[in-house]
């Protein structure tokens, strides 16, 4: 964590392939690499070479063919801006292969640069009123019904119980349900379940595109009286998701999803470990929620991973707020209990497809969900 | 190629993990994940079933281990914007491993909605007055040297002959050279070396940060007069490029680095190929470069995937234009014949550190490399 790191340091945690003697090879060039970029013999003695280019602070042997390396970089090196930390913590390093980025450790100078989600787990909690049971969540699909069928599904997914109604990833503003329209019908759909329930279930539109289009999408969500917006990184970027997060005129908490994210972690040797990724990086740039798939369902994503991820989401990190863990996934009811003993009650638990289950209407299946977390 | 796709339908070529009866299975579940996402047993007949799913089009086996299979998509299901493009292409079977995004196969109709290269690779020669010669690029670096001495090293590659020169891609607005004073320094260095040369050299500051700061980035250097914009997209996303290469008050070549996208690529089975990102993809978002790492540079791109890429800048993709090759990384001077054997003269060469070596100046070592190719 953050306790005794330098003010103008922050440290990143790399899992490298090899012995240690090679980890550390590997490890001199990454120092350079993601820094200058620049032949070390022609680097003058002086204040780039010895405060710009990474510094290596620990190597330990991690199993019989990994290391484990922290090195160390100047804070401004990422110039404050989080594309800029990104691109040192694995920029150019991204394209070779053995490298993986297990960890950020960010000092307070830095972190303070960073608003992270303005809502975050207990403001989530206030806007939704439910101070303390694992929250629901549940996403309108399939793509391709219009969007009259698609509020017709959210009434009843509020009316069941269900606390955030979020868009399926795949919903943009395609000619079957167009953006606007689908949210002003959702919105009114949500609103009448609520009066008749007396629940505070909010739904979440889906406004990842291009930057232009994306604060255009929440802006209009905003006005039009949704209560979150669904935003996807991996297709529209980090930064977009800072800005979002930080827009005074926006003010509604946001829910990332893993889509187009995967390749970071399919390879264990390489890219991002889970927890980093959807962990500390989404909280880093605002998501109040970062949803990602679970154990045991049909993404290949180990249980170690998910409560890596989780932890990751309230481990200490300056003033940014924890986010909510939100798995989901080829999930179905009767994990439920199963998952609450996982992840505890500061979850908001995802179930999609598996709501749809015959033998029950789409509202029972809701209220059943609902009942096993009051 | 686009030629006798039906307007509304987009193919994507997969090469997916497995014997043909594996792969046919995968490939299955492919149509459904990327989007409907939906129990398929719970799709009743119609529209949804019959035009959104996926299409499998084609199975042919790869090699022992591997089939290739071509996958049909309504172009609707894109909503004709390049994130829900990649989304349907990749989104969360990028969670998956084993399957590689080989290629896209988009119709006209879904072409005509992207702008591409505003400047491709004649406009880019016409902006540099060099019709017909491989074009040169080289990097400013490295970073931590102030605004003051990057300039100094521009006005010597300019007086040494290269066209381009380029931030190094961690260069963003950090104390040592902040963005505007390194642009407004820069710039005039490489204007006072065009007025002593005669040349058309141009300055590419990197624009690549969160849509609001590059937006405003990007139009900065446009009125100071920097004649091309570096851009990360895997930094700062697709999106935000196609914006940016989109807009009429920026009108400047955008050259596109790999930095923080070599997670797609890294593992032969999963991910996206080199050919379809680097080629494709930036095409599609209006990168005029695509800067890639050479083979038998620093990087492990091989050459038949340098070649690829070279070959996707340039295939036919409806009425957008192609865009320049711009292998770099660990490059040097001895190696341009080779280069130019490869690529032929419809190439950017970019070598960095490598024209800092000892026992010639700077200026020297451009004037090389600038004779290599006239």
């Amino acid at each position: 964590m953050a306790d005794g790191l330098p003010r103008d340091r922050f440290r990143v945690v790399y899992r490298i392939a090899g012995d240690e003697r090679q980890a550390l090879a590997v490890a001199r060039d990454i120092c350079v690499e993601q820094t200058v970029e620049f032949p070390s013999e022609l680097l003058t003695a002086g204040r780039v070479r010895e405060e710009i280019v990474g510094r290596i602070e620990a190597v330990e042997p991690c199993d019989a063919s990994h290391a484990r390396v922290t090195i160390s970089y100047a804070a401004e090196t990422s110039g404050f801006e989080l594309t800029q930390l990104l691109n040192v913590v694995f920029g150019n390093y991204s394209m070779k292969p053995g490298v993986r980025v297990e960890w950020l450790d960010l000092p307070d100078a830095l972190l303070g640069r960073f608003a992270g989600p303005r809502f975050g787990r207990a403001g989530l909690r206030s806007w939704l009123g439910a101070p303390v049971r694992a929250l629901l969540c549940t996403a309108l699909k399939p793509m391709g019904l219009s969007a009259s069928e698609l509020a017709d599904l959210a009434y009843q997914m509020a009316l069941g119980g269900i606390d955030v109604i979020k868009d399926d990833h795949g919903l943009a503003n395609q000619p079957s349900a167009p953006f606007e329209e689908r949210v002003s019908r959702c919105v009114a759909a949500v609103d009448r379940a609520n009066r008749e329930t007396g629940f505070r279930c909010i739904y979440a539109p889906n406004v990842a595109a291009g930057p232009d289009a994306a604060l255009q999408r929440a802006q209009f969500a905003k006005r039009a009286g949704a209560g979150a917006l669904l935003f996807s990184p991996g297709l529209a970027g980090f930064g977009l998701l800072a800005q979002l997060a930080a827009d005074d005129a926006i003010t509604l908490p946001i829910l990332s999803h893993p889509t187009f994210l995967g390749s970071f972690v399919t390879s264990p040797d390489s890219g991002i470990a889970h927890a980093a990724l959807f962990g500390q990086i989404n909280r880093l740039a605002g998501a109040d929620a970062s949803i990602f798939p679970n154990f045991g369902g049909r993404f290949p994503f180990d249980r170690d991973a998910c409560l890596a991820i989780a932890a990751a989401t309230a481990a200490p990190l300056g003033g940014i707020k924890p986010s909510f863990p939100t798995p989901g996934g080829g999930m179905s009811l009767n994990r439920v209990p199963e998952l609450l003993d996982a992840y505890g009650r500061d979850v908001i638990l995802l179930i999609g497809g598996g709501l749809h289950q015959t033998g029950s209407t789409l509202v029972e299946n809701c209220r059943k969900f609902r009942h096993q977390v009051v």
